[in-house]
């Protein structure tokens, strides 16, 4: 499977829809941000979370955010590999190895 | 460009800086929060927000999901693809086409 | 100090800095999530946090809160108590008692 | 109505259901965000919500503001007015007057 094939399921599903004229990137990053939530409720009292609906809201958050990318006509494997090489150059290994400190208090 | 590549590129990093003994399912899933709410920051006045930082900040909150979705043992492009077959169920085309209305009250 | 102090100050603050202007609810809600992010940020990695880190974080979750109730016209402390009697019903003690399951599993 | 009387009440509730046990700093921490999630819902497609929808939700999200700032040991408005004194420095009226800039961009 690639991810081509997931943004044509996801670009085909929204088209079928009708939807396209509610992504507005704004509205795309407020669902970000609530799936995000129900994510993290599956976690509110406990760290012990039930997998399968853990998954659910992982998927949701995911698919926004390819949404997201697809709008500003990013591949989203670009943008994390892109990001990734900033933080690299935030957090030198030899400085971060094993904390959780902020660069900024490395 | 392949999501495996992604994914191993984001293993590499996480190895390198000893940083697995952090991201447990339930931090993983406040990092998403917390990015998320740092993406939603871009459009906080509004709708017309900065293109690099909406990137940046998307690509934060696709990291940790990648990240999560690697912790589950799950492939992300399935979870997605997985989770859109029962919202194909919960909007029907004939009832949900041009409506932003939640499922619950279509 | 009473509550009605507090929103006098806050309303002064706004105009003299004429930001009414870009207290729309929604806007409001959405600064609301911005800091709720960065107030769960003090908790990312670990269960203890820098006490006065987490008070500025809530104050300013605080703050949006109390100008999104003002904007709606409506006394916090009464909000508060209102839905405080919702909650009552979902959650009967005798059922409630001592468990974090969700009310529509309880 | 006064604010003390709103505490009183979340902590009758609270001890009633034997709930204090849940509620450490970062539980409540995580719990706001979920709420503030579920309050930006409202604004998800629209800036136009119901309005009772919004109260319910702003509840929410105040209540567990309030059992965090009770944990703490702080009075609510105490927090918020200590906090404005610091974002009145951050943005003095001369240079914020009708901008909503971050105060690291004035």
């Amino acid at each position: 499977m690639t991810a081509e094939h997931t943004r044509d399921a996801l670009r085909t599903f929204v088209a079928e829809r009708d939807w396209a004229q509610f992504h507005s990137p704004e509205n795309l990053a407020k669902s970000i941000s609530i799936e995000a939530g129900e994510l993290l409720e599956c976690f509110q009292w406990s760290a012990d979370a039930d997998p399968e609906r853990v998954k659910d809201e992982l998927a949701d958050v995911l698919t926004y955010c390819l949404l997201l990318a697809d709008k500003l006509g990013e591949d989203p494997d670009e943008l994390v590999l892109r990001k990734l090489e900033k933080t690299r150059a935030k957090y030198p290994v030899e400085k971060a190895k094993g904390r959780s400190t902020k660069y900024d208090a490395l």
